[in-house]
């Protein structure tokens, strides 16, 4: 990795800041750097203004000029009512370099803001970032397929039960494991679980921490029936098409809500909470429609592990 | 840990080359030990002699005057047709101590191994040592709970199954975790599987590892009914107080007799395999009797994890 490939992952690592405040706009990272010091810093604001870029020029100021600028995603090329474009804050500014981790598939500004930029007698490069298209995975997702990104959780036992054979699943992971979902819930934009929780449970689903309980998505149910005021339902997993606003989505179980989601090839990123108990009781995972065993495989890679008291998380990432 | 703990340790690290060709004795591992330099280490050996005293004196020789001598368990007082005690031995090699990491519970020893050597004049000592416990686990349990060692190994995917809904189960886990069970079958004296896998699958449950085929242990089913031609029949888990000859007994499943020595509380580690698939099918562990959640945590204590190839292997024991 160079340099410019740092800078640019430690764009994304701010970009963490706006998620997901900045929506309807994607959550951006901006970094203004000269003779390798961080000049100044920005990130998507709260509704989405002000951008990252022009948070970080605004507090370089003229410290801008000479710099290199490192924007998680290409500058917008299209001005709003609600202020000027990106890419014509740049022009103004003269920093010496930008360096960008993702085009921008919006139409309205795909490879314009560099031209913009460019035009402007400033060198503006695009470098494949994968810290980048990660931080941005839901907005791509959604620009490119007209789908949220979607993470399904799963809180198991080490025989994968997320129950009791009685229906009693309080507590399979600790008090670490639940806060962490929580601060993932904070993350989100929406939430979801399948019928049979929401009758079996009656789950809350809000965000319980302390300073970010204003930050609970909206809540969605997968079924085939009615629900209840203030619940949003879902008719089926490929109905994710029609939720526009969503970057995020958080599928939160059950067994056969996982197994539908993955039945439509749905789920980009698993969550697995394990408790070090052995339960013998509801499997947390229905029929998929697996043909094969061999089918099974490679399809999932570890990306992260770590301890949340005596549970482990274990993320993946769909293949 | 101090010196002697360390040696100790390295004497339990031994014995595990006894395990389990010593047979009907204990795997014992022993260090002769002068000046921080190890002069000459010894293990049981096939069939149970020589001890493993007997050896690592023996290649000593004049050089064992006024070292020390540490063995994982308390040297036999009594002597036997095949030779003389080690006791006897060491009295007549004269090292200047003997630290050992276990009492021998075998009451023709218990205290008078360590009595006939101090009465010689050498200072000898028992250290508690968890490293030589440990090592002769399956040994310690017979003696005093007149059973052997458990290990329950489960090939598991992420979601807790062991085969699809349809009987597939070949396979879950890849090469490397195969080869890692044929290498623990090795040092068991006993395997043991359900009666359902005995007729699903028909499994060899020898050991396929270049140089060991000779070391496959005896194979059990546990099963209410009658077993083919070279197979032992276990009526139940309890059963296994009649296993005299076996220090270390090997459950490989399925589901049912899982549960079944889980029920009995006679699973002393835990074993799990789990590669990185998601199945959706039959889960690895049927209802043991647990009648609340609460009640399943706090049991075991995670003491290993490794990769193995993709999949990852997590050892369990019993607290
Ligand atoms: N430990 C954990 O992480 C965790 C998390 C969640 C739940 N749980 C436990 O899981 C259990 C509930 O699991 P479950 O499998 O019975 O129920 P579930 O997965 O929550 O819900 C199943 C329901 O989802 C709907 N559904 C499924 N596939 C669909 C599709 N393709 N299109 C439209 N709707 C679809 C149907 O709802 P309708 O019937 O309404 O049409 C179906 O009945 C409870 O015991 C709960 O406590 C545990
Ligand atoms: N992935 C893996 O690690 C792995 C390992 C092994 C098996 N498997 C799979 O597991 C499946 C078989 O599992 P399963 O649950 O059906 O069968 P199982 O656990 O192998 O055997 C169940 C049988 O064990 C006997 N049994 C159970 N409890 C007993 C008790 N308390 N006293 C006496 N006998 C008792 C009974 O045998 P009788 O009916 O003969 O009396 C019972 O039918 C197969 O699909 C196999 O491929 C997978």
């Amino acid at each position: 990795m160079n340099d410019d490939s740092r800078w640019l992952a430690a764009a994304a690592a701010l970009a963490a800041r706006a998620r997901p405040l900045s929506r309807p706009n994607p959550g951006v990272g901006a970094l203004l750097v000269k003779d390798g010091r961080v000049l100044a810093r920005g990130w998507t604001q709260e509704g989405g203004r002000p951008h990252a870029e022009a948070v970080a020029l605004g507090l370089a100021g003229d410290a801008a000029h000479g710099a290199t600028l490192y924007v998680t995603l290409e500058p917008c090329a299209h001005q709003s009512p609600r202020g000027p474009s990106c890419a014509d804050l740049i022009c103004a500014a003269r920093p010496a370099r930008v360096v960008i981790g993702c085009m921008d598939p919006d139409p309205r500004t795909s490879g314009a803001g560099l031209a913009r930029i460019r035009a402007a007698g400033i060198a503006a490069e695009y470098l494949h970032s994968p810290a980048c298209e990660e931080s941005l995975a839901g907005y791509l997702l959604q620009r490119t397929q007209g789908r949220p990104h979607v993470t399904l959780k799963l809180a198991l036992s080490l025989d994968g039960c997320i129950a009791m054979a009685s229906g009693e699943s309080q507590w399979i992971t600790g008090a670490e494991a639940r806060a962490h979902t929580h601060a993932q819930r904070a993350r989100s934009d929406a939430i979801l679980v399948g019928g049979g929780t929401l009758r079996a449970d009656t789950p809350r689903l809000d965000v319980r921490l302390p300073g970010l309980e204003a930050r609970s998505p909206t809540r969605w149910v997968l079924t085939r029936g009615t629900v209840p005021e203030g619940w949003n339902a879902l008719p089926s997993p490929e109905a994710i098409r029609d939720m526009d606003a969503v970057q995020y989505l958080f599928v939160e179980g059950g067994a056969g809500a996982a197994a539908a989601f993955l039945k439509a090839r749905l789920v980009d990123r698993l969550l697995i909470y394990r408790a070090p108990i052995l339960v013998g009781g509801r499997p947390g995972l229905g029929d998929y429609g697996l043909c094969a065993l061999s089918q099974a495989h490679g399809r999932w890679s570890l990306v992260e592990r770590r301890a949340l008291g005596s549970d482990t998380l274990e993320v993946y990432s769909a293949r």
